[in-house]
């Protein structure tokens, strides 16, 4: 197992993936105004990119511009303080085919409000990174 | 109540601040070598900042050099699909003082890894927003 210097473990891109497939929620990272922003999004995997719908807000206008943004999700249990966490740096592109938009897996991806998220938002995925945090024995920590 | 043109209810800043208080994960946004990037960190509010401990990783060199950051947290419920999300913009500064850190409210902050979490972090609270999704009827549509 390869963990980074702060101890957590370093997944294989081929994890990161599968992990992602397990995840419904992420967070969308972007610049808006020169600003960074965040905004959480319902997303399915779908080839080699992130798909997500979001609505016609102006933060969003960034992100459809092919722009490089950062997508994120994670799952995380602050009890036991175990979980994962996996980014995707990618560019975003609004798609806009017709042909695409009437397929039965865009038209399946969840509307947060009546009538909202109208724009399908889709982020490559150029580089993807995750790390888990592992219970490990205080035995461990010596064997370093 | 207030919406917006996506028909998310848009939250005052005393009510982003009374949803942080019941979070324990929150996601940092940053820019690490050009490159946006995104991690889950355990945080607490303190005064106007959101503190959070961190790894001695490079990726948060960006965040301790007063670079301006974006920090969201949320509670979804993908199933009832409700939920809110606040997002605070500021500026990141690596908390040093030695009488700071060994307050009892600093060393409170969760460690994920044996050892690790080594820096503390503060995030000025200098914009705040937040949405939340209210579930409709839809008779509202047509009354709005």
């Amino acid at each position: 197992m390869e963990v980074d210097h702060d101890g957590l473990e370093v997944l294989s891109r081929a994890e990161c993936l599968r992990l992602l497939r397990t995840a419904v929620v992420g967070r969308l990272a972007l610049t808006s105004g020169a600003l960074p922003t965040v905004m959480p999004v319902n997303f399915t995997l779908r080839g080699n990119e992130v798909v997500f719908r979001t609505g016609r807000n102006a933060k969003l206008d960034a992100a459809t511009d092919d722009a490089v943004v950062a997508f994120e999700a994670d799952d995380i249990d602050h009890v036991t303080r175990t979980g994962w966490s996996v980014v995707v740096t990618g560019v975003a592109r609004e798609i806009t085919d017709p042909e695409v938009l009437s397929q039965d897996w865009v038209r399946r991806l969840p509307r947060w409000v009546p009538g909202g998220g109208s724009r399908v938002v889709a982020v490559s995925i150029d580089l993807v990174s995750g790390r888990r945090v592992v219970p490990r024995i205080p035995a461990m920590d010596g064997a370093r």
